[in-house]
């Protein structure tokens, strides 16, 4: 997750401490110190103007700012960002734009009406562009690849197994059949982790479209359409998914793995791009 | 979750199909049938008046609907609402009031900006209030009220346990040392269910101030704020809590658990409504 300093966007690194331990009784009467998950509520204003207030644990929060902006397509390239500033003082996070956005009050009206927590915030928008998304069909996923993929997310130290309450995304590439997790965030709302990716993707001029997307959460349809919009082909879940994750999954021909633990998957769409077989095999290069 | 048909409000009763079948490919190469939830979007009108979209299962939408107004504090009491009905050809629900709902524009616009998809809807309005709440202290929760309530959790048949991908919410009640089960709500969005069964409280006429909450979902900040709203003095989760979710529940006084599965538990908050005893010992009544 590390953000090279020479990106042009100027941001602040204001992650918070991410647990904090609480007293708690158990069934045999112990009085225990446990670990709780952070929650901070995390104001965002571009040039100015209050956009949104988000709940976050805060482990990456200008990723998240930015990946916020990305994904609700209120800003259209990173080069439009020139600076975020985390401020956990006053809970805000101060963007500034190189140009100014047009019609946010528009864009911001239009969100409304299809904003419901826990059903997403830029679905009423997305659904219009689905059909636009191409993803790129000469990568590959090896079954191999996949396993080596779940134990490196099971040997990642997380705030999950200490805390719980937390939904975790990763990024990741695939060396041959040896997978390699680029970001791993986690946060207490599963979109705000994907949000963070996003944002970490623009700062890391990273491309999406030869990636694995990695979430603990379900496939929900914002869910599929995020990880489409990022390029990404290959979506791979711990849990399950919904009909209109499906959906969209079967629109987009995203590669969408579920209940994927240990050696065990249930691949639902895009079946073209896995590969079940034993033998070593690439992931094809551009 | 049967809704008196003698309720003042005149609803539709309009459940969707709960789970679909999709085909998937399994890690041993078998092609399994698999029941995934179903999600559907359903745009709530007002009086005529967009006010947003949610992604939901459908199991309850008009109880969905109503629970989202009170919810949002756009409607004070159930005799405010005159007509739900809710048209899956349209995928619209619309609410007609007895008397108009005053300075709707100006409330959604104060909802927007607190808005944040997993995040919570009510957030910003709600905190200046937690502190006029307050919760009945004369009644108690024993331990084995607890785990016969988990117990009782345990035997619904639930979407989750045939499809996943869903969050489940009960309302509870305790006849001496055996809780019942009075609602379960399951839905893709775990606040949906939340607001599901605050809808059925009020088309039921039903007091929280003595009843159990329980939820699969995380004790978020909102979860814990909802619970409190309704004057139910007991919360109790399958899983893990935010720090914020702990501090709200602190500061409200409700006697929140965690981590409740099978004969184990994490009691946090409001420990003098819990009884830790073998002898059976009575939910206090008013």
């Amino acid at each position: 997750m590390a953000i090279p300093s020479s990106a042009k966007t100027k941001i602040s690194t204001a992650s918070r401490t991410l647990t904090v331990e609480v007293d708690a009784l158990n069934e045999r009467g112990e009085m225990l110190a446990t670990p709780i998950a952070g929650e901070h509520p995390l104001t965002i204003y571009v040039d100015k103007r209050e956009v949104v207030t988000l709940m976050t644990l805060g482990q990456a929060p200008e990723a998240l700012v930015i990946g916020y902006l990305r994904n609700q397509r209120l800003i259209s390239s990173i080069d439009a960002i020139a600076e975020v500033q985390v401020d956990w003082e006053t809970a805000s996070a101060a963007v500034t734009t190189r140009r100014a956005i047009k019609n946010l009050d528009q864009r911001m009206k239009k969100r409304t009406v299809t904003t419901g927590c826990g059903q997403g915030t830029v679905f009423g928008d997305l659904m219009d562009e689905i059909d636009q998304i191409k993803l790129r069909d000469d990568v590959r996923l090896t079954e191999s690849g996949l396993y080596s993929l779940l134990d490196a997310v099971r040997r990642h130290e997380t705030i999950y197994k200490s805390a719980g309450a937390v939904h975790g995304c990763a990024l990741a590439t695939l060396d041959g059949e040896r997978a390699e997790i680029l970001d791993f965030v986690e946060d207490v709302g599963r979109h705000n982790a994907v949000d963070a990716i996003a944002g970490l993707m623009w700062l890391n001029g990273m491309d999406g479209s030869d990636k694995i997307f990695y979430t603990t959460g379900r496939l929900t349809s914002e869910m599929v359409i995020k990880a489409a919009q990022m390029q990404i082909p290959f979506l791979v879940s711990r849990s399950g998914l919904t009909q209109m994750g499906h959906d969209i999954a079967q629109r987009t021909g995203i590669t969408m793995l579920g209940r994927a633990v240990n050696k065990h998957y249930l691949l639902f769409t895009g079946r073209h791009r896995f590969v079940k077989q034993l033998a070593p095999t690439m992931l094809a290069s551009a």
